[in-house]
């Protein structure tokens, strides 16, 4: 250690920044670690947010987690709030910093400097966007604003309008929804979680609809309405306009870079501050974590931001160690793993969808079961849908998508877990879960999936994609007759309905030369079905992927 | 395919036999698959056992899950229930069948043969064992005349004895307290849950002691007691007398593999068959799988037997596949995942304990984190303890064991796929895991766990065990005086109470050159106070594994 203690500058509290205060400290006794935060929290549990609001974590003072007092006395940090750096010289090796409290300005000397500005709620530039009852949410301000708009009373109807269907918009829609508020949701893409393939969300709509929530898919925002400068509600490019006294914008944030540009310090591909795996930036002093800066992304390896809570922490401690040690372990690549849970049902996704690896230009397959989340004979199994997106070639795990009422946050961590290996879906097809019939199945709905993938590499099957158009196929419903008439195939005119344990005996009616889809309930018996028409010499045969219930999720008006 | 249809015998439905037959039929559809049952039901939900006999599963047909009749209809198998197959003759390739239905016996000739005879109680020669009121849990007739003892009306006080505290012991211990039966516990280790690690099942034992069980550790059974051919109470060996109208032993299983080795086949170090990754026997036309098999156990890279329905299913699926078509995937290496609920808790493992890992002479650390299952601030959060085993050269994993109310099969389903591919414990500490508040938190269990054991294979901190002998420790308990005073620190006298915030100024009442431990209540705030002290220049200082709440745990009486 040198005589002189290390001066470490950390900007930004939130987002990995009071990690890497509290690990350079625990790694470096004598430093002088100061920590700029140019908001009144330093460190705050910004996923809980949405939650306060709806008054599921009634006590605001839960989600201070680390106060600056804390960080004070137990880590002997200098923690200055409404402090904000506004500009950094890296030839002086300071950063000048403007308080908030009073507007003096001053410059802060730093050996290293660690960046965790985070990243800023998009808000558009739109009439009315300014008015009263417009709110962003991105830190303990904007929550008590939305707390204080939610708790007016005397409103005859309360309604709120969501803009944005992501993680964040469908957290505000559920707790809004509990508050009482009808609640209307817009968004410019055609369904609800952007980031997950189409029909792999479609359960969350279902629960939306449910909840009484209007969705407005497709739907650019134009203006927000107003009177006396409070909001009124919205409307859409299309005209359309809806009511609503509190309007949260959900539309993304992008990276606070400016400091960092400003710099001269290396932005990457997707505009996020380059950093190496031990958290470096272009300067090798300083630093950078959470929000504003690009990881190396698993599945493709290329680099790319990743605004999760989880990556930001990791990176933020890593950070604090390598600055004051100059060693660490290195970032582990990120898999872009999130989870969210809308009423009943819960979503969550790792590493690539189909959507975005087909946007990379990488060969992709996928394969989707629907299956309890734990052994079916015990009470209280609920239907879980798993996709697994695999590379054709070689059988290697590109990514994985579940949804359900419970257990998914389980198969998507694993799946997670196998993704840092580069695990193929025979690896998957072989693991060893744990199962007693509370808590899953022999076989598990990850190793249904990948039992299914081996079999399509294998050559043993042929999935088709469950909202495949089904023209010119000879389609064979093998389901029950019961089955069939409660619940038709749609999308689909004259299949022929056998049921699979007669199919054997019932062979003759196929044309065993035209091109053949079998179709069960979820796709367990349609595979039984595939298996004999191929082996009793048809020419092609392929297996509807979730059978009838997951095509009557994409076509709802059969 | 040849001309001639393939023949295959599978002896035994349950633990792998169906799985095989059913993998056997899909790749083949012209083979003459007979499958072979000495009892009544050829394939049922046995780990569902348990919960029919507690009311929990209510209809017992729900356990029927591949009847004789599907087999028959959909995969065209001949099944043959009460059909006991007693003698191979491999030089003839037949198979020596006796009917229980009628007493004749025949000769079955096979192409290839697929052994699944799974594994019997452990009944041991004892006064009264044969008494009506004693049982042992292994197929539905097992089951139903339990139940039928359950349905008894009229018993003043309804009182049972389960002998025997692994797996099946304790769900049957559960469901007969559901079903008002005062339950006495007996175990001849000084533990429940014997393969888990001592200090990991305590919670267990807690809860059995709230549902008042009554639990003998340490205790043979020395007879049971009876009147009139009907037991009323076993003896231990301790001479101390139990009551009880049923007795249910869960004492293990031996492997039934006294047809394989009639025939010559290979038994391995565990008494286990010896199966190859694909499940040939030592001859190759002979396949098996399940509990009467050994697997490759990953952690050791050994063959032993592990008795669980997941390694059951996937090893009779690939046995049926090879059978058929000569070729298929190879069987993962076992972990000996497993998992249990008692009542309110779960406890669950993968790979090996510190006890195994000492037993098998491998040099192992561990490391015992105690944390929220998911974000502390989200209501409902439970405490999750998390014990990870690693090489302390490499820091490869080598097993998991976790106990809580809730999360506890995600941890170990995330650390059983982690030790499928050789994970180290940092690679464990970069998993990009699902957060969001209901489901974990930024920082997950895992990753706590992980954070420590590379801390320790860095040098950064020493954990002493929680159980440790304190004597000639400095200790130093840095939790508030109101944590101290509510829950002293056990097993431990004369420990100095400076609460980590004050820690940096009074470290002048402690001695930098006498060995130190310090404590805290999980051992977070300890990972802290090491550091300071470290790096002020103490001689040595460890951190107490757990805290305070792991060493209340293990000793009680403090």
């Amino acid at each position: 250690m040198s005589e002189k203690p290390l001066r470490i500058v950390i900007i930004g509290g939130v987002a990995g920044g009071a990690s890497a205060a509290t690990r350079a400290r625990r790694c470096d006794e004598q430093a002088e670690i100061t920590l700029l935060e140019k908001d009144e929290y330093v460190s705050f549990a910004n996923c809980g947010m949405p939650y306060h609001i709806g008054g599921e974590i009634a006590d605001r003072g839960k989600l201070l987690v680390a106060t600056a007092n804390l960080l004070r006395t137990r880590f002997r940090l200098e923690v200055r709030e409404r402090t904000e750096a506004i500009r950094i010289d890296r030839v002086a090796r300071t950063v000048r910093v403007r308080s908030h409290v009073d507007g003096t300005e001053s410059d802060l000397p730093w050996d290293r400097l660690i960046l965790s500005p985070g990243a800023s709620p998009i808000v558009p530039r739109i009439d009315g966007v300014d008015a009263a009852g417009v709110f962003t949410l991105r830190n303990i301000a904007d929550m008590d604003r939305i707390c204080a708009a939610v708790a007016t009373e005397g409103q005859v109807e309360r309604r709120a309008v969501v803009v944005g269907a992501g993680f964040i918009g469908l957290e505000m829609v559920e707790q809004l929804v509990r508050r009482g508020f009808r609640v209307s949701l817009v968004e410019l893409q055609t369904q609800v979680l952007p980031p997950m393939d189409y029909e792999m969300v479609l359960p969350l709509a279902q629960e939306l609809k449910t909840a009484g929530v209007d969705v407005h898919y497709g739907s650019g925002l134009k203006s927000i309405l107003t009177q006396d400068d409070r909001a009124v509600g919205v409307e859409l490019e299309s005209g359309r306009k809806l009511d609503g006294q509190l309007i949260v914008l959900g539309m993304g944030v992008r990276p606070n870079t400016k400091l960092a540009e400003e710099a001269g310090l290396l932005l990457g591909r997707t505009g996020g501050i380059v950093t190496n795996t031990v958290q470096q930036t272009s300067d090798p002093d300083i630093y950078a974590a959470g929000d504003a800066v690009e990881y190396v992304y698993g599945p493709t390896g290329e680099s790319q931001r990743v605004a999760m809570a989880g990556p930001a922490n990791r990176a933020g401690r890593l950070a604090g160690e390598h600055a004051v040690l100059g060693h660490s372990a290195s970032m582990a690549p990120v898999m872009g793993t999130a989870i969210v849970r809308v009423f009943g049902q819960t979503a969550a996704m790792t590493g690539l969808t189909v959507k975005a690896a087909k946007r990379a230009g990488l060969a992709c397959r996928s394969v989707t079961v629907i299956a309890g989340q734990h052994a079916g004979y015990y009470p209280g199994a609920q239907p879980l849908t798993l996709k697994l997106v695999y590379c054709p070639e070689t059988g290697r795990v590109l990514g994985a998508q579940a949804v359900g009422a419970d257990g998914v946050d389980k198969r998507i961590d694993v799946v997670a877990t196998a993704l840092t290996f580069g695990a193929t879906v025979r690896d998957l097809a072989g693991l060893d879960l744990a199962y007693a019939p509370p808590f899953g199945a022999a076989k598990d709905p990850v190793h249904q999936a990948a039992f299914t993938a081996v079999n399509e590499l294998d050559g043993l099957c042929e999935m088709l994609d469950a909202d495949a158009d089904l023209t010119g196929w000879q389609v064979v419903d093998v389901r029950t007759a019961a089955e069939v008439s409660r619940a038709p195939l749609p999308g689909c005119v004259g299949a022929k309905a056998i049921p699979i344990d007669e199919l054997r005996d019932r062979i003759g009616e196929l044309d065993p030369d035209q091109p053949t889809v079998v179709s069960c309930g979820v796709g367990v018996r349609g595979h039984v079905a595939l298996r004999i028409l191929r082996q009793r010499g048809f020419r092609r045969v392929v297996n509807l992927t979730g059978g009838a219930t997951l095509r009557r999720r994409i076509f709802p008006e059969a």
